[in-house]
């Protein structure tokens, strides 16, 4: 069989400008990085923000399972799929991260037929967007330091400082270091962390900023420590937004690429989906809506991280509204919430598959409660069987849900038409009725205890004792109307990642609380987050390759 | 009076096609970085690698000083001057550090009507190259930690690493550092530093490589630590070597720009010129000799480090020639090597100047030594008197070098003109018999004592024990025959910064000897290098800011 990169290196690519001529954007308005990639202009936005918007579908999942669900090759597939039945179609992704590549996972541009290429640049440095981010997160850094050494005028607690460098690499060493050691002359001495580049809140920013104005807006209230008085002191205090901002003006441009099918794709962005939001750029969705017929965008993780976040941080600030859901599952892994070991999910078990959609079941229900009409898919594997499909597809319809089996991975495009048929239909019949789950005015805890309860289904929420002390500053610092973004484990419901399908009788315990300022949302961490990822023992590096003439291997 | 960034902000760039074409490039060959910046393509080279070559013909300068010497400016303008009295002429320089820019000094493109743009891309992210290098050179870290997190194989001695993490920023907080702390899965706790990117051994490596081939093979070499029985462990010993170059594929491409009037400038590569060579690469310089009848290239610092290296690492390596240097000095500067304060010298002074022209005079005989025939230019200033430029014309034509002034800050290459004529007149009348200083199989001492007495003009050379030490198993590791590069102030010819004009009867102290098996050369130091620099009490980057429609202001 072949791998994905294989699969990606014997396309053909059109130019990206004869691409982005099929849904109308004119040369003029694209920046090449090469001849596959191009950035849109600035100036595109003035020229079409008039028009009226195309249909927004988010792609969202069921809790991933080790059996995989394939959200974006999902993605990528229905997009491939509605050009394909004559439908102006646009994607809307996240970029992947350049540092995980090197450790286990290989690249994230969808898989099999339903990939977006070209799939090194995409996973290595793309167009640069997070080096800018990584530059202009580490010039902050450098200048709150540097202002502590040269006479701390503001007053900053060594202590107290909470804006942490980034890389994007894995690299576990730089997870809790001391930096400042040597002279008088190298800088104050504190304990200092590296976290990875999309877990830096500028990488939030930058995909929930609507322009370059609002950018700065953003960065400027990037709260980076508290002084000895327990003071905030922002990028603004450190004159530090203007040159930030200055590092991000090409990042915050849209990228566009295409599929293996020539679908184009607008990849931008790509934040945490625990720590931060898990959406790509409102620019790129906002930029979709006016180029297409129909966008097509994912959130990260399950449906109860990305979709709630795409729903209650990046709808609502934006003023985007969801025309319908697509959300992914896979027999193996709606077996796998049944409580069926990894390998012997390519059995039938329709026993284990009645008990593991529950799972399915309460990702439904919870996206029922945002007024926007669902549609379930099943990500095809060969050893899905008639009577399991049969199974679920009942099971979907009852719950007011259209079903379509997508064989895009093996397939590409063609696969997916039955799959774009049907949201086509629920385009067509139900309205959404989307609204967040929450109003803005709700205070912090009730926040926290709607997501908990409505979502994730808990009895309720318990909090460490800092937690509320943290709850009550935030609030105290004026950021009791900004939403919640939980942080939380992906592999289940609640937060333990244990408990699969739909857990029950539990409680959330919430351990610390911040204010990501310029984001715009209080992060709720409901256990340890890994910010900082490490390399395995056998990395991925170790297979990478570039041949003499500039071909790359290894990256899968 | 307009500064560098209003100039160039006003400037009308061509396409960079256009520029291409103009000589001889066509647009299958370019790979785009919005309008104005391309990479060259790996293909480009095999098509024109069996041309003759050009000229090449390197600019450097006096010992640096604060007045400023231009050595950028009359390198741009020099090469705009040829095209305008009709010679197919390129130029290659160093592309500048992120870094700095937010700390004392603006930009480095030139200046006045002699720049290159776009400035603000060349200064800030251009076409990513470095940010490549930062991450290839933070793969490998990340993978020699965790190297060693995992079991250490090999039998690294954590407090013998050698290699350092690097960042394109100012930030003196990370020259000393400790990294892993936390628990046992965060990493084994040991010292660190980070460098700034331009410092890292993969920077010198990805300019002197002639290939990918040549850099991978280079970068399998770099020494990143010793094991506890004291053997070197490499970037293959960690399998490292080809998902760095993977990193790398695209950086080791040439970039192209323009200059204000439209000569196309090859930017490419920058390494320090104390610890590393600090040119250009050499497959810029490689490819503009191919694709042009004259080439203008400069090298880092004073004629005493940048030339030297050019001609003993670069060419010695790439087995490139010079066929003239172009040696920039400043009226100011010589009375400033003549005891004149920096305020006083916009006031005629014969007897500073006559008392600091040996320093102008030394670096003539030095680059004599080398074979090359010389052409010495005053970048002109508004203070200057025509006594005072009289007495230097005489002063070099003595000397058996050609002599003009270069006014092309404030008129770009018709400033340049006759400077650009005595150029071609040197070239067609006095032949070059380049031959580095030293040969390969000399002993690495006898190397250092060479340039030390013919270059710096010192009475010998004493060495730290410990750097005795190093010497001695540098060259039981089989690095004898490599070139040595010397760190060394900028400031003097001599190892003391204080020390102007011509110094004589001092000695050079050797402290401390290492070599980058990677790049090829022995680094040798003379004193504290500053590998990471700090900001100042008032970075530029408080001034820096881009307006709502994405124009850069403040970086000059």
């Amino acid at each position: 069989m072949k791998t994905d990169i294989q699969i990606a290196q014997e396309a053909t690519m059109e130019p990206i400008k004869n691409v982005a001529a099929s849904i109308g954007i004119e040369e003029e308005d694209l920046e090449f990085y090469g001849k596959y990639k191009a950035k849109l202009s600035a100036e595109l936005w003035d020229k079409v923000k008039d028009r009226p918007n195309g249909k927004l579908v988010l792609v969202t999942a069921i809790n991933p399972t080790p059996a995989g669900e394939g959200k974006t090759t999902v993605t990528v597939g229905l997009g491939e799929a509605m050009a394909k039945i004559g439908k102006k179609a646009l994607i809307a992704l996240r970029e992947p991260s350049l540092g995980p590549c090197f450790g286990i996972k290989g690249g994230a541009a969808g898989g099999g037929y339903a990939q977006v290429v070209p799939m090194e640049d995409l996973n290595l440095h793309f167009t640069g967007d997070f080096h800018a981010i990584t530059s202009a997160n580490n010039l902050l850094a450098a200048l709150l330091d540097n202002h502590i050494q040269q006479g701390n005028q503001l007053g900053i607690d060594p202590r107290q400082v909470v804006w942490k460098r980034c890389e994007d690499m894995n690299d576990r060493v730089l997870r809790n270091i001391v930096v400042g050691l040597g002279n008088k002359m190298d800088g104050m001495v504190r304990e200092d962390h590296f976290v990875i580049t999309v877990a830096s809140e500028i990488m939030a920013i930058l995909c929930l900023a609507d322009n370059l104005a609002d950018l700065k807006r953003r960065l400027g209230k990037i709260i980076v420590a508290y002084t000895f008085d327990g003071k905030p002191v922002t990028a603004d205090d450190l004159q530090a937004t203007g040159a930030m901002a200055a590092l991000l003006k090409d990042a915050i441009k849209p990228n566009m690429i295409q599929t293996l099918e020539h679908t184009p794709a607008l990849v931008h962005g790509g934040p945490f989906a625990n720590i931060a939001h898990g959406c790509n750029s409102v620019q790129a969705t906002k930029m979709a809506l006016k180029m297409s017929d129909i966008t097509i965008t994912e959130a990260g993780f399950g449906a109860d991280l990305g979709a709630e976040k795409f729903m209650d941080i990046k709808c609502r600030m934006s003023g985007l509204k969801p025309d319908a859901v697509v959300l992914v599952a896979t027999i193996r892994a709606l077996k796998y919430n049944g409580g069926v070991p990894k390998n012997e999910l390519n059995e039938e078990n329709l026993d284990a598959l009645k008990k593991g959609i529950v799972n399915l079941e309460k990702h439904i229900e919870n996206l029922q409660k945002f007024g926007v009409p669902v549609v379930v898919t099943l990500n095809a594997f060969s050893a899905d069987t008639d009577a399991e499909k049969e199974f679920v597809k009942t099971f979907c319809e009852e719950r007011d849900c259209e079903f379509a089996i997508a064989d895009v991975w093996a397939k590409g495009g063609e696969g997916g038409v039955e799959l774009a048929n049907k949201v086509l239909k629920t385009l067509e019949t139900k309205e959404s009725h989307f609204h967040p789950l929450y109003p803005d005015e709700m205070p912090l805890k009730d926040k926290i205890e709607t997501v908990a309860k409505e979502i994730y289904g808990a009895d309720g929420v318990d909090y460490d004792k800092a937690a509320l002390k943290q709850l009550a500053k935030i609030e105290e610092l004026g950021f009791a109307n900004v939403p919640v973004c939980m942080a939380k484990t992906q592999y289940s419901l609640s937060d333990d990642q244990t408990l699969l399908g739909r857990p029950e009788g539990f409680r959330i315990h919430v351990r610390e609380v911040y204010v990501s300022a310029g984001a715009g949302f209080v992060v709720v961490l409901t256990g340890a987050v890994m910010t900082m990822p490490g390399l395995p023992k056998v990395p991925a590096a170790n297979n990478i390759d570039v041949t003499d003439d500039g071909k790359i291997t290894g990256l899968f």
